[in-house]
């Protein structure tokens, strides 16, 4: 396993890691859940994402059983949790979104949940223009004073609201953020290769990858329809197949696939390899539900030294999304 | 219910609130107490307001006890208690006032009495003009930065005041107060409307007011001279007294009655929505003593929309008391 | 004469100075205007106000022709304009108010109006909302680096304006505004009496007093109605007629006249010493403009030494207008 | 005319303005300038652009031999150049970018082809990676404390570049950028609409909009073929060529006509009336070469109240190609 630092931070994150999104509680359970992050954590991977958010606070609580089973050290590993959403199926006023009180009250129950003292990354969620950055800059300052917090970061955010944090960190002392949890993959390209270059050059900025993979779309699994019980097939995320069910897109898949064969990889690792080639980001995170699916991922390891420039240029003649700046 | 975000920060407070002021402990008892905070909680009421003066501390005691018996999660209402008065019959030199030492003192007493372990706001009820304004911010600060107090804020200080608070706050890079509780009603205009705008524009200030109804004169109740057991035939209310009941006020009294008739409403809920109806109002603090009372002050949310301009301008005819600026 | 300083500031004021408001160029020419300057100089007076909207620039023009004439040391007396109503009859967008570019500008005009290289003091002639106050604060600190003007301050700003403006001075590293120049007379008291403390107090801030005498009411020459000429009977003060011109300031005046009658001295000497006996009071302005009246408002140095405490009291029974802080 | 804030700074500007890029010099001479800025300050345009790059100085050096023919105060108008391109035509180094260096000496160069004591705005044309930013903001603020300028903006930088010199004014308490010019126009909205969105709710930007007409396509002149010595027949602008004469672009052009055509309106005025209805516009830029077109193009005056939410609802479904943001 690569280890690669956060940023311009200390900390150093497995280059790939393991995320429990959508699949703890709504997909598997205890069982599954303990040999995964068992394989995970073999294989090397020392981070493990979570949020509030995530069935409803139930893929912490879960995660949490399993870390409390398993004798790994507590410094062997980084756990996150994010703020934003809320843990409740009506949040009243006060439960979501990042006012202090609910960043502080958020964090004392995430830490509840996963059962430990402190978190290594805490991300907020989203943005949340309601909220003065000012409070959530000093929020998350003084949980990090407090010990509760070591870093903290943001997910979904554009490079111009990092700035921001950035600027009022700047105005009192305060710690800014240092990672972002932004989507990247091969169709999902502006963020990390054109919004946070400043972010990248002038402050530095880690990044855990999510969706690498681009919602299982990458694995080439649908280009011969969905399969029954794919995440794609479920009616929740029919914004997500109507995203990328596109004949476009379907072409330049079938070309990956056949580039794929010919450099002799899987497609779903040559996806995430692609994903880490890129210097800008720390880790991609996986989000398997099977065993077999979590080892294929992780040979996307082996893949990353194959993926030479020529490689790389023959993927940038296929895809022709590269996202460009206009100054003339 | 309506939610509105306190001022510039994140914080969310229902439109309406609930104090225990001079009621809790002297006017009522536990039971009352508890179905009083039940009905406001019911009714989407989120902010429960308190201070260590009231009743020397009992009433602080008695709201503890009712939210002790009560199954609200923590995260649902907003607490808050007030310093400045002391909480003894006879306070002695640093049992009262500002001081670094009385701040931290009562904050912890007061954290005891409400039996939680934070307060989500924590406001001065005075300004204290012995104690040099930075020993005030820092103290506020450092109570926020150990987890004891969410949000601070004033009561009773003119705008001057608050923005030396926040000169400070620049100065040494702190927290500055977010929310000031001041009197306003239809017949206490000048801070809401005329020395604050400022303060709204400049830094931001959210209100929790109190005395929207004056003391009771705006419920009426006064028109036919003073009921027996009423709060303004008590003797050490004789301020009160002297200053409402003057021939002018009763006058503007009866004709806002008539106003509200012709409305279909009663004036008590009018006179609520009006002091609502300003959009720099976070919140007015209902006392009610007895739950019809209560109940009827909540319909203050239904007449609010009713409240167009044409009758805001009805009963601006009948105050004649827009605090105006001359600047000729 | 007796000086003070202004303010905390270390530019030393007269107690009495000179201005030229309503009345240069509209009321007087050059050699009345000569003649006045040199009795105000001759008897100590050190302050000359002007400002840029005082008849379109003319009374700086005017002013300067007479200080050219003059053989005074330009370290002898102190100089001041304010910016804010432009000088030009149809002013454009940008020739008024407070933007960076109409205060430099306006400061360059009127350095060429009254002929000299720099002003002592630069007010904001009023507050300008439309303009960041950081904008404002900025721009006379880069005017004072520049050497073109030596203090700022404001005139008609509220309490919370002028801290705001500290605050940000405070934030920037920049010089903040020292001086206000306010209304201040027995019938008009609340700025100096009451929204000014905290700024007293906390930052300090010298005061030149404009309309000591009340816009003339408090000579008395209005009790037996309005004299041909005086400005009270001039269309265009309309509006001050109607504020003074009461029955129940009238019975007031009356009594005033009485005690001033009592103790021996004329009431408009009288009346601007009671201003100045207010130790918040740096100077106060006297616009006349005739010989005589310069030489009799001066009377108010005598009469300061006999305004005892016991005067004031029965001054203060007579007025009932001191305005009070209720913090009950 | 109407006249607007430059985002939050105080100065005001007209919400058509007259832009001299590529026109003066290389298409029209003194004669048509002279008459065309006249035509433009006599319809109230109070800000005429500038650049060094523009025509290599020449465009400044007419522009200041105009301006020089008219006897218009000079507080009467705005005037901006900017600085990255340099103005010869074979830039050595430190003849270009934004190195302390060049920002200085071209600042000095444009004044004396301009000239004017100090330009109102003076523009960074580009961002330039191999300059630190600190370098950038404190020479702009060094010539704002000097007086040779009065504002400083950036054009063609990302929302993230511009928070980044926030931060960096915040660092050191320095004047950060206020104004930054865009291209804006109805095939070219991600900045204006997406991308600074955090900027103008944050810190502030006002905006001075180039290409309303997107380069002359929405004049709709290209509708049929490209018109002997029009821009985009000439060889060096190839690359816009390119852009905009696109099947899809051309099909959206024409039901645009047709909608123009329905509301009795000229397509071009409409084109630019859509421009400055976005409130984030200051202003739009004007770059006629003929008195005709100049005072067609100030028709958009008096169509942008016709330009109901209506008829922006079926430009929008013409355009079809609104920014959003994905945060699912």
């Amino acid at each position: 396993m690569e280890y690669r630092r956060m940023g311009r931070s200390g900390l150093q994150l497995s280059v790939l890691s393991f995320g429990s999104w959508v699949s703890f509680h709504q997909q598997i359970h205890d069982n599954t859940a303990d040999e995964l992050m068992g394989v995970a954590y073999d294989n090397g991977i020392n981070f493990f994402d979570n949020a509030e958010g995530y069935a409803r606070g139930e893929s912490e609580r879960m995660m949490g059983r399993v870390l409390k089973g398993k004798n790994w050290e507590r410094s062997c590993y980084v756990l996150s949790s994010k703020v934003f959403f809320g843990s409740r199926e009506n949040n009243r006023p006060n439960q979501h979104g990042l006012s202090r009180k609910h960043i502080v009250e958020a964090c004392h129950e995430a830490l509840g949940r996963l059962q430990t003292d402190y978190l290594d990354i805490y991300f907020c969620h989203r943005p949340d223009p309601s909220v003065p950055i000012e409070e959530v800059v000093w929020t998350m300052h003084h949980l990090i004073a407090q010990g509760k917090v070591l870093y903290w970061g943001t997910s979904m955010w554009s490079a111009a609201e990092i700035m921001e944090a950035h600027r009022v960190a700047q105005q009192y002392n305060l710690i800014g953020p240092v990672v972002e949890q932004p989507q990247y993959n091969m169709f999902e390209r502006y963020k990390m290769e054109m919004d946070y270059l400043p972010v990248f050059r002038n402050v530095g900025l880690g990044t855990t990858i999510w969706s690498p993979l681009a919602a299982g779309f990458l694995t080439g699994k649908y280009l011969n329809g969905l399969p029954e019980g794919s995440r794609l097939s479920m009616d929740e995320y029919g914004w997500l197949r109507d995203r990328w069910l596109q004949e476009e897109k379907i072409g330049k898949l079938r070309k990956l696939k056949t580039l794929a064969d010919n450099m002799g990889v899987a497609l779903p690792s040559l996806a995430i390899a692609w994903t880490i080639s890129n210097p800008n980001t720390t880790t991609a995170i996986l989000g398997a539900t099977r065993k077999e699916q979590l080892i294929q991922n992780l040979e996307a390891l082996s893949v990353l030294p194959k993926l030479t420039d020529d490689w790389k240029q023959q993927i940038e003649n296929i895809l022709t999304n590269k996202p460009e700046m206009n100054l003339a």
